[in-house]
């Protein structure tokens, strides 16, 4: 199982959801339903992002600093937390 | 142009760029990277979101409101706001 | 009861908890306690929001409806939304 | 300075605004506006989060590395994530 196995799943939900959503819009579903479509898919990409810096965490971060070599993840933290607080 | 063919255009973009996302998660692009796209893509759908709720104000809403049958499009909205607390 | 009694007694519960989030920076309280004390406040500030905008539904928008002037408060509706899109 | 100078510059922003908008409510302003004063103050809430989780990647999780002593702090940040996931 790869490591992102949880967060593919995740993902390839939210494609389907999203394929799902774009089909309403096409079939002039109502508008009320397709902006809770859309809501849901926005939740699941979320979870897959928290499931993806988990994993990014326990693999690459974690291995870096057996080395010794934590600045540039450090800064790669910072950075993605700011990501976060923009766009979430 | 369908009312909603700015929500289609971003709605189509985001599915692009999840597929993107995808294709880096299974060829083990760096997390961090990844993150970022998913960020990106839960953007798009905010606007989407955003364009296709206010289509539904300018179009379903104030057609209900012109026949005076406002009471279960509130209701509605009430309930969005609500949806959009809890999940963005 | 005010309408904003609900609304009111969350945002003093925020008042409150920004106020011991600011107590525990001055005393150097560890940072990841403080940020989750952050982010509880924001998820109550998050319910303020929906419950005014709920009340704002059921009084402003509901007595311009029954009055047939409506364009202004659909408008205002949209601009909400935009807001919401771009800070939560 | 303390490192949190920043921060509480923010923070203390965030108060004087959630007081502003508790006494808004209090004088029955305008519902959007209440509305919008609270989004800005969870805009800075949001924003004085980020900086407190910068500092305490620049401080507390350093020293912790160069003291190799890092599965703690890992295990916080992974959690911090997820809170900013469920709330943001």
């Amino acid at each position: 199982m790869t490591k992102h196995a949880q967060s593919l799943k995740l993902l390839n939900t939210a494609r389907g959801q999203l394929e799902a959503v774009i089909r309403m819009v096409e079939e002039n579903a109502y508008c009320v339903d397709i902006s809770k479509q859309i809501l849901a898919t926005i939740a699941l990409l979320k979870r897959a992002n928290s499931v993806i810096l988990k994993k990014h965490i326990e693999t690459c971060v974690k291995n870096a600093l057996q080395q010794g070599d934590f600045e540039n993840k450090l800064k790669e933290l910072e950075e993605v937390f700011r990501y976060m607080e923009r766009i979430l």
